[in-house]
């Protein structure tokens, strides 16, 4: 058994008010305990970076408590175990936990659950087969309640959650349009990931482009950014339209965008509702039984941008904030490839 | 069986771009056809005006045709059969239609709906038991599903649909805060309605007043105005509340109200449905059987305020529009007193 020192992690400096920048964060050594009764100790190899971490900065209650200053900060990450104490996870099991931002954990096996690394590599359970995967489904599916044959719309397309949430409306027969910031990521939602129309919100209107995407009209808006896109969203649905609201990026570091369509809402009887994919996790399992055939035979992509480096996690955070940047699912590498078992 | 030569009525004179005035609008008196076969004549004894008729003098395709320049507005009406040349409907027969904003009607018996004149007054079926009251109720029970022990908040609550919502609201065992514009209008809904709490929105700030009156939140918003209220009612709300959006008068005379809490949908999974009440109209015989039993117990109270002749039809139009001057539903008496059967 290898005894490992050192470990580095992210910890939360002070609270941002507007945009976070380094400052907010600080890059920390600590010394790791050795397992106790019942412990493991996981090298984590990759851990995710995602938009709901931006109001865990905030000291509000929200449904999920505020990280602590000088404290590490939390989010998922997949790896392996380095030390067992506990015949459930023995060594070299990968598995899935809340230990982001950091490059060793130490804690009890029922703080980790393992993941099957022979249907997809670990980093997937981060991404497609993971959270973000699983929020579009919810998204679509619970929420909207997407239909073969209607039109979707979905914002943020070339993230995380976007680009699978996209695909899987397409595999399920509706039209799809998306929206990303500038031509690389437009281009790539309609020449990679099959989109039908993609739109550059970055240039131009886009209640103009959306009309002109569906002259018929939405069915369904995906909602990652509020704003002016959720605007342009409620002219373009239809009676009976729905909106997932699963995120409002474009209001996470300052003022909120002003809303102003809403009054659409009566009139075309539209129903938009917010959620939260922790409380739909009892169907966990039939999403896992659905995507995972789609990325075994190649029927689904899973963009991903690796950014390396525990101490880079920070820049990979705000980068995914901000947009433009990245595509796909980022995911920051906490232990160099060729590390793993 | 006597004949009646003329009729005054309503037209759209011109469209209004913002709030509407005397001049959007004409008296008329028109020459009335006999009733041919299978027709009736109906004398109106009331009409209502409600918001939504705002929206039909724009031109502007919703879920109801806008109404056409120089053509009778329309709207619900309730009067009395006095030529019938349909066993249906004998001469008598109290009715209720969509000829409002006018005297007399001549059309098909099928275009009339008979009324039960002995369970409340004729009129009652423009108010607590006709498309007001059922608003309230669809807006509860199919879109809020408000539970007995939720807190409720309910805009516009002195109008035709919040008086009433608020009251079945109290009967279900909800908590029950109303808004409204003035302090005789806020003393109405706790005094005269049993709300718990009213609260005069036109004095200092919604959100402040909503945060007292419900320091632990609201459950349900029945929206009948958008705009600010509508903002602090999203900040009020507790997880997994509803808003039943039936209106939003505050935007339907000029730039729609910005809406800037609308961020707060994703993280309290908020639900905001917009309804039109014609889409349910096949539980309206269930609405009746639970609200005339509490009329006629003298459970509930149908506030009403009335004007006279349907020349000033335009002036109780606006006057409701604006807030202020009514309290409860308006009704006009297009018929005098004592005209009926």
């Amino acid at each position: 058994m290898q005894t490992i020192a050192k470990s580095r992690e992210i910890r939360l400096a002070s609270r941002p008010s507007g945009w976070p920048t380094d400052e907010h964060f600080e890059l920390a050594e600590v010394e790791l305990q050795a397992a106790g009764p019942g412990e493991v100790l996981v090298r984590n190899t990759h851990m995710s970076v995602e938009p709901y971490m931006r109001g865990r900065m905030n000291d509000l209650k929200s449904y999920v408590p505020p990280f602590e200053i000088g404290k590490a900060l939390q989010g998922s990450a997949v790896g392996f175990v380095v030390e067992s104490n506990d015949a459930s996870l023995p060594v070299g099991t990968w598995v899935q936990s809340m230990f982001g931002w950091r490059e060793y954990a130490v804690a009890p096996a029922k703080a980790f659950t393992k993941i099957d690394a022979s249907v997809a590599p670990a980093n997937a359970y981060l991404g497609v087969l993971g959270i973000p995967g699983f929020t579009a489904w919810v998204g679509l599916n619970i929420i909207a309640e997407l239909k073969a044959n209607e039109v979707l719309f979905i914002s943020s397309a070339a993230g995380g959650v976007g680009s699978i949430g996209g695909q899987l409306a397409k595999l399920k027969g509706a039209t799809v349009i998306g929206s990303a910031g500038g031509p690389e990521k437009a281009r790539f939602l309609t020449k990679e990931l099959g989109f039908d129309v993609a739109i550059d919100y970055k240039e131009g209107s886009i209640g103009k482009k959306l009309a002109a995407a569906a002259p018929g009209g939405i069915d369904v808006y995906f909602d990652n950014v509020g704003g002016e896109q959720l605007d342009a969203a409620l002219v373009a649905l239809r009676p009976f339209g729905r909106v997932a609201a699963c995120g409002m990026i474009s209001g996470y570091n300052g003022e909120q965008p002003a809303v102003r369509n809403l009054i659409t809402v009566v009139g075309k009887r539209l129903k938009v509702q917010g959620f939260i994919v922790s409380d739909h996790i009892a169907r966990f399992d039939e999403f896992v039984s659905e995507v995972a055939p789609y990325l075994r035979d190649g029927k689904i992509h899973a963009p991903e941008s690796f950014v390396d480096g525990v101490e880079n996690a920070p820049r990979a955070f705000i980068d995914m904030l901000r947009g433009g940047k990245h595509i796909g699912k980022v995911l920051v590498r906490v232990a160099p490839e060729g590390s793993c078992p």
